[in-house]
């Protein structure tokens, strides 16, 4: 099995080529914009792509639709960590997904997609009216917007588990009234935290958390290589981290 | 539906009854061996059984055996949360359950049997050669035993989500070399915590944890009587709490 | 020593009592608006600062300037705990620790008067350039304010300690950029949790984090009753708890 | 200001030197038995100091001695960092400290410093028969000591605060009968955790934690080099990291 990473060059995609290596994989080559004369790299996705089984493609929003025709025509398998997409974006990943095998993912590390699933479970099972949810998060100083993408997605989770919208129950503002079934959000910033991430569920009696932190950005890597080994000759198909982590 | 108590003298015996009233559901009737003369008091079994639908059991592991019998003749459901039964003791109960509907939990509190489950579903997710488990636990400056039974049981949670046996993996003392698989136990006392626990899984690069604390015993009374609702009706069969909260 | 306790119909009141009573300690009487005819029970001040050694005075702000007069010319000791009061009962409470012993306190517990003592020696200690300082509380479901009197006053200390106004630095909204000295809050809301508070400083390396967690409100009525017996005989003046943790 | 690094091809002293560089001060030259042939490095401990303002000496425990006549001699500052010192070496160091200003510690990360310093103040104010005093840590899978170093300290720290010896308190084993003022001490093991320490207080109605965590072994350099800073030019004696922290 051969793995390609399209976004090479960035910092995520360096960590990938790292981690292949670590686990003793084979590095099928790099998709760049700006490819630096390194040993298999390439700025032309059909090259990449008719030298890989699988991609791990942490590049940009912008090249999703072009690599989606091009993956799928190829018939290699794509695991795709690019964030921010459009709605076309999106279409054009379904629709390869029809051809090939996709592994989407917002974030790689094995125990963010963990405490997405319990997240759901947990809402399923505690109620609204008896157990008050709250997620907190803790990030760099640098980080800006509030709460973390992974927060909200957190929190939709529990409320996916409630049958709710996450919009309807979304209480960021921690004065005034909590209503039953609210879900709360609270941001802290310092130092150069990676990202840390706590569910909280609180009734009058008792109180169950669920946390993750991260100690390494290279956990990311490692998410996104044991995707890639999952999604290796599977048959076409969009699928999430739950499924990689659950075989 | 009437719920009767048995072992209605003992401390999580009248929070049960409190939490049946609180609940605004009807109570069925207290069995003591000592009844101290209040209404619907009896330290006959098979009288209670008679007007009850479902019986929440937090007497002594003696009785079991005795209860099993009369609640299977009666045809009423029996919630049981007696611990530290012998082989016999366990027989009756799986012999009762082909007849009546039995639900039988170490711990009736709602969180700790979440945590179980999220447990085994970690322990089956996170391979024990990247993800080290290990399990706090604190609990009041009297308890003179360590680990606790709930430590016990989310270790042997972990374990069967990993396909061994938890007396093969288990490690009390921190000192000397942690095997790859190992789940370490650690314990902490002091003041009058009722309980808390906490399964971390930590790997070189990410963390998650796990955790479970009681405020108030009346936790486990709530989830006696949320099994108890649950379990009304059911037919005959050997239930968990997990059963009761998936519901 | 004779300690009675002003407001005693209260909540706080109460739990005085009994702590007195639990300590082996002599109840001097009590003071409400509205005494209720237990034994030593006055609707006057005079009366009971006339039988009283020190007095816990948990009653309302708009009794202080009244006190501070009969409790300053019956000479006994006055243990104020009482919050919210406007610049003329500042004054009053000053104007009476000339002439009799004073403890003032926002909030008994001695953990949390630790805390405070300990926020603003890290304050000095931790530069905000280097450590980034953020306040995390949480109460029940029911408060509506946030942050809470007690974050706002750890806030508060970390300052003192850096040599700035609170007011300069005080960060309450998470997104946008961080200034470096700024003092972060965030607030989660739950169950009936009494009160919990975290102090922490993160630099790019180490992070330190000061907790305190309140099990039971009784420990109000400890740290009011740790201080009356500190204060009782001492000379005049105007004290925090921290001088009676200290001693 | 010139800062010289003594055991400067170990892990610690590389990091001292780009911290010194990191600040934008002059680093004096480095000491190794075995030099590379960078500049500035040699094998003479009396080169070293007579080129240097102050020495950062993170070399080991056999060379203490040696290092401590020559500095003296010389009259450059030493930071020490080495520990395991025998009887003869602990005397070598106070010699030393007649003739030059001398910082020794066990432990530069200035967190862990300031927690040893609350420890004490802690332990003094939270008397042992109310607050059970625990100290937990977490280091990573390879430590195969427990507890650590650290958390040892800690636990020495509260007993100094109390007035008592560590070694008449010390409870390492969870079972049995905890007395009144006895210090235990837990330990976790997962991962690469670099250090995770918590002393937490309990009493039957608060909690008061105290923790530390680092994130980067570069903590150590960065309160090797504040040391450093603050003992340049100063007169003679034996200090701590806390005398630093508190400048």
């Amino acid at each position: 099995m051969r793995i390609g990473v399209a976004g090479v060059t960035g910092r995520l995609g360096r960590l990938c080529v790292e981690e292949i290596a670590a686990r003793g994989l084979v590095f099928g080559g790099g998709l760049s914009r700006r490819p630096d004369g390194a040993r298999g790299m390439t700025d032309d996705a059909a090259v990449l792509a008719a030298q890989c089984d699988v991609v791990i493609d942490v590049s940009h929003a912008d090249t999703v639709i072009h690599h989606a025709g091009i993956f799928a025509d190829t018939g290699c398998g794509w695991v795709l960590g690019t964030t921010g997409l459009d709605d076309d974006a999106e279409m054009a990943v379904v629709a390869a997904s029809r051809r090939i095998a996709v592994l989407q993912a917002a974030n790689f590390a094995p125990g963010v997609n963990m405490l997405l699933d319990l997240a759901r479970r947990l809402g399923a099972t505690l109620p609204g009216g008896d157990y008050d949810a709250e997620i907190l998060e803790m990030h760099h100083r640098q980080k800006v917007d509030a709460p973390s993408g992974t927060a909200l997605a957190i929190g939709a989770a529990v409320a996916e588990g409630r049958g709710v919208l996450l919009a309807d129950v979304k209480r960021t503002n921690p004065t005034g009234i909590r209503a039953d079934g609210d879900i709360g959000f609270a941001s802290l910033r310092g130092g150069q935290v990676v990202g840390e991430h706590s569910l909280i569920f609180t009734s009058g009696t008792e109180q169950i958390t669920l946390s993750h932190r991260v100690f390494d950005r290279r956990v990311f890597a490692q998410g996104a290589v044991r995707g890639a080994r999952w999604l290796a000759g599977r048959e076409a198909g969009l699928y999430g981290m739950r499924d990689a982590l659950e075989a």
